[in-house]
C-alpha cells in the first residue's frame, strides 16, 4: 500500500543525519513545526517524554533539599543591565515586549532568556543570616532566545523547555558541592534513565557562562560524530552575589557575601535522546521513557479471532495492573504487518506477538525494538518476563551507545592530527593543552572544531606534556570535537 | 519581642479583607511582588500549593483520557484575528513582543493570552478520521493579559499560571460530556483537595466564553462574601472547528465538522483557597495541600533537653516513614511560643507538642490549626492518630465553608430586595430571571453585583415565576452576586 510507504521513515540516519532526525521526530509525532520560524508545537507523546525527564530529576533535586518556585516570564531591561556580564551574553537574544495593549510600555520587558537576573535579587532579599542558608530554588519554564539558526526540534529552537535552578552557599565549599550535586544528577538522568553514557568535565575559561567562576559540562556524542552539552552547572562564586548585594550574618553576626550557583538542562537531552538510539524505522526509546513500553498485538484468522484477541487483552490487563505502560493494539482495520511498522515508527521497545499457536502452546513471542531479536516464553509468568525483557532492551541501548562513545575518543599530537582525525572520524580527540583560547582558535577555523571540555581533577596530569598547537608546556588535557 | 511582633498578621480579615489577604500571602511566604506592577514571584510555599493542586487534577485527567503537550508561547497577530470572537474578546489585552535581538519583528507575536487560536489549527491538522476522536490536549503554563488593575496575588496578576484544555469530538453529545467531566473534575478538587463546597452551573449568555456555545462555571464564596469564579469549562459547538476547519471523515467517508471544547482553571483557585480558610493568625491550609501536614515542636527545660528532642525526633521520624509531612522543629535559638506563632501563620494543620509530661506519660498532644483544638493521645500508634486528626482538619475546614456558604444564599424577588440583601450581607442572592441582559444592568450599576450563574439543569423551574427585575415570565432561577 501506497498509504503505508509515506508513513515510514525514507531518509537514512547514516547518509542524511538532519532530514533523517527532522523525519523521526514528526512521523513519530514527537513534534509540529510552529508557523513562526524557529518554534515547535510538542506533541503528547514528545512532551510525555519530557514529562518523564522532568519527574525524575525532579524527584532527585527535591531529595536533595530543592524547592520549586516561579519567577515572572518578563525581565525589565534595568534589571537584565544590573548584571554586565548577564547583558553582555544575552542582549543581542533578547525577544522584547514593548507593547501592553494598545500602550507603549514604559521600560521594554525582556522575555526571560534565563533568570539570574530577576532571581538573584529575591534571593538577596530572602537571604539574612547563615540559618537561611543554603538557600535553593528551581524553576521548570521556558526561556526565549532569539538566535538566528535553523530550527532543528529540541536542539535549536528560540523557545525551550528546561529547568533552572539557583542556590546560594555560606561558603565556597558549600557551593562547589552543590555544582558537583547537580552535575551528578545530570549525568545520574543520561547513564540511568536516558541509556547514554556521558563524559564530565569543565568547559575551558573562555567558554564558560558569563559571570561564571567555574561552568562544568555533561557531553554526549550524536551518531554524527559531533559532541552535545548535555547540562551545565555552573559555580558563580561571588560574582553574582556582589552584583545584587547576597550577604548574611554569619554566626559572630559578620556580614559576608555568599556563594551562588546556576544549573540547567533543556529538552535539548530529549534531542539528544532520540538521536542518539533511533534508527532508519523510526523512533527507539529506553523503556524508562517510552509512552508505551510494550505493544501486544493480536494475529488471528477469521476462525481464530475472538480465541486470540481475548487471549493477547488478557496478556495486556496483566501486565497494566503490574504498573508496565502496556498497549493492546486490536484494531480490525489493520494487519499486523501495518501494526509492526507503526509502532516501530513509535518506539515502542518490546512488541509481543500472540497468535493461534501461542495461544495453543501458552506461550507469547517477544520481539526487542533495537535489534528485531526475538523469544519465545510462556505464558506464566509474562509480567516477570517483560521487566527481563524491558531491562535487557535498557542494557542493550546503553551497551551500543557505550561502545561508540569508547571507540570514538582519540588521542592527537598536533594540530594536523586533530584536524585529519576528527575531519576523517568526528568523535573525540584528547591532547595535551596549553589552556590559552589563541590555541583552539586555528582548529576552529580549519573544521569548527573547539575545546568541549577538560576533565574536572585538576590535578592529574595531561595526556601529552606538550601542548598539541603551541608545543609549549600542556597544564591540562582538553577534548575536542565539533560541537551541536 | 519586635521582631515577633512584626512577623504576625496584624491587620483583620473581617475588618480589612484585602489588606489581610496580601499580609497573609507575604508573610506565609507564598508569594512576592515583582518589581513589575501586576506580576508576582510565587515562593516555594506557595508553589508546593500549586504544585499539589495540579498533580491531582492532572492525574484525573489522564485517567479520562487527556494527554499534555505544549504549544508555543508567542501567537502570531493574524492567528489570533482569525478567529473573530477570540480577538475581540483579548486584542486589547495582549502584551505584545515587537522586536527579536536588534531587529523589529515583521509580525507582531502576542504572548499568549489564551492558547485557542494556536492550538485548534493543530487539532484540525491531526484529526483526519472518527478514529482520531476524541482528540484531547492540555497544556499547564503561563499566560499574559494586560489589564491594568491592581495587583493582587493569585486573583488579579497580569501573568497567571493555570492549565488549558481543548478537546474534539465527532458529535454534541461527547462534547457536552466531554464539558461536565471537566467541571465535575474541577469541582471534586474544590471539595476533596480544597475543602471548599461549590456551586456548578451556567454562566448567562451575555457572559460567557467569546465564541462559546454554554460555559459552565464553578462558584466559590469568599468571606467578604463576593463570589469567585473558579473553574469553567466550555462547549464550543462548532464555531471553532468552523473557523479552523476541524473536519473528520466518518464511519460512511463523509466530511463531518467537529465540536470542540475547552476548559480551564488558573492560580485563582489558590487565593480563595487561601482566602476562605486564613485567619487573623495567618495562613490556614487544609492537609491534603500543606506542604507540612505535621510539625512536631519539643519544649524542654535544660535538665530534660535530650530526652524530649529525641523523644519528639522519634515522633517525627514514624509520621514520616508513613509518608506523612513532618517536620521536626528542634531549633536552639527559639522558644516555644515563637514556634507556634511561626507555623500558626504559615498555615501548618497540625501541631505536635512534646514536653517532659508528655515523655514521661507516653503521650503526644496535638493542636488542630484552624480552632486550636488539643488532644492528648498515646504515643503507640501516632500514625493513626495523626491520620485521623488530619481527617478531622480537613472535615472542620469544610463544615465551617459549607456552613457559610448555606448561609449566605438567599432568596429575593425585586430589584430592591436584591440590593437590599446583597448590600447588606453579601452572599448569593437567587431569584427568577427573564434571562435578558437588560434586567443585569440596574444592578450592576447600583451596587456592581451580577449574575453569576444559573443552574445547570434547564429543566427545573425557575425560584419564583416572574423576572425580579421586569416582572416578566421567568425561564430561570439567577444567582446573582458581587464578584473578584
Amino acid at each position: 500500500m501506497s498509504g503505508e510507504q509515506e508513513l515510514g521513515i525514507t531518509e537514512s540516519k547514516e547518509h542524511s543525519t538532519g532530514d533523517w532526525y527532522a523525519e523521526v521526530v514528526q512521523k513519530a509525532e514527537l513534534a509540529s513545526y510552529a508557523p513562526m520560524g524557529g518554534f515547535i508545537v510538542t506533541r503528547p507523546r514528545g512532551y510525555a517524554i519530557w514529562e518523564r525527564l522532568r519527574d525524575h530529576l525532579d524527584g532527585w533535586f527535591k531529595d536533595t533539599g530543592v524547592r520549586n518556585a516561579y519567577f515572572p516570564l518578563f525581565i525589565p531591561e534595568s534589571y537584565l543591565e544590573r548584571e554586565a556580564d548577564v547583558v553582555e551574553g544575552f542582549d543581542p537574544e533578547v525577544a522584547w515586549v514593548t507593547h501592553g495593549g494598545y500602550d507603549e510600555l514604559e521600560e521594554r520587558l525582556a522575555v526571560r532568556p534565563t533568570s539570574e537576573s530577576i532571581i538573584t535579587p529575591f534571593i538577596a532579599e530572602w537571604v539574612r543570616s547563615h540559618r537561611d542558608l543554603p538557600m535553593r530554588v528551581n524553576q521548570w519554564c521556558s526561556v526565549v532566545r532569539w538566535e538566528a539558526t535553523e530550527t532543528k526540534p529540541f536542539f535549536r529552537t528560540k523557545e525551550f523547555l528546561w529547568q533552572e535552578g539557583h542556590t546560594a552557599h555560606a561558603d565556597p565549599e558549600g557551593a562547589r558541592d552543590e555544582t558537583m550535586t547537580r552535575l551528578d544528577q545530570y549525568e545520574r538522568l543520561y547513564e540511568e534513565v536516558m541509556a547514554l553514557p556521558a563524559l564530565k568535565g569543565r568547559k575551558p575559561p573562555h567558554d564558560k557562562f558569563p559571570g561564571a567562576h567555574t561552568t562544568t559540562t555533561i557531553e554526549t556524542l550524536m551518531p554524527d560524530g559531533k559532541s552535545v552539552q548535555a547540562a551545565t552547572s555552573h559555580y558563580l562564586g561571588t560574582s553574582f552575589a556582589e552584583a545584587f548585594d547576597i550577604t548574611y550574618a554569619d554566626e559572630d553576626e559578620r556580614e559576608r557575601t555568599a556563594h551562588t550557583t546556576s544549573w540547567g538542562i533543556s529538552w535539548r537531552a530529549m534531542g539528544a535522546l532520540i538521536m542518539a538510539h533511533s534508527d532508519d524505522q523510526g523512533l527507539v526509546l529506553p523503556p524508562t521513557l517510552a509512552p508505551e513500553q510494550v505493544v501486544v498485538v493480536p494475529i488471528w484468522q477469521e476462525d481464530s479471532e475472538a480465541e486470540v484477541v481475548e487471549y493477547a487483552a488478557d496478556v495486556a490487563a496483566e501486565l497494566d495492573e503490574a504498573g508496565i505502560r502496556a498497549h493492546l493494539d486490536d484494531r480490525e482495520n489493520r494487519n499486523p504487518g501495518f501494526k509492526y511498522n507503526e509502532h516501530e515508527l513509535k518506539g515502542v521497545p518490546l512488541r509481543i506477538e500472540v497468535g493461534p499457536n501461542e495461544v495453543e502452546n501458552g506461550e507469547l513471542t517477544l520481539v526487542h525494538r533495537p535489534d528485531s531479536e526475538n523469544a519465545v516464553a510462556d505464558r506464566a509468568g509474562a509480567v516477570e518476563t517483560v521487566e527481563e525483557h524491558l531491562d535487557t532492551v535498557y542494557a542493550k541501548l546503553y551497551a551500543r551507545a557505550e561502545a561508540t562513545l569508547e571507540g570514538e575518543i582519540r588521542a592527537a599530537e598536533s594540530r594536523e592530527e586533530i584536524l585529519g582525525t576528527i575531519g576523517q572520524h568526528g568523535g573525540y580527540v584528547k591532547t595535551g593543552w596549553c589552556g590559552d583560547e589563541g590555541c583552539e582558535e586555528p582548529v576552529k577555523e580549519a573544521i569548527a572544531a573547539e575545546v568541549v571540555m577538560v576533565p574536572l581533577d585538576r590535578d592529574e596530569e595531561p595526556v601529552h606534556e606538550e601542548c598539541a598547537i603551541c608545543g609549549e608546556d600542556a597544564t591540562e588535557t582538553a577534548y575536542w570535537a565539533r560541537t551541536y
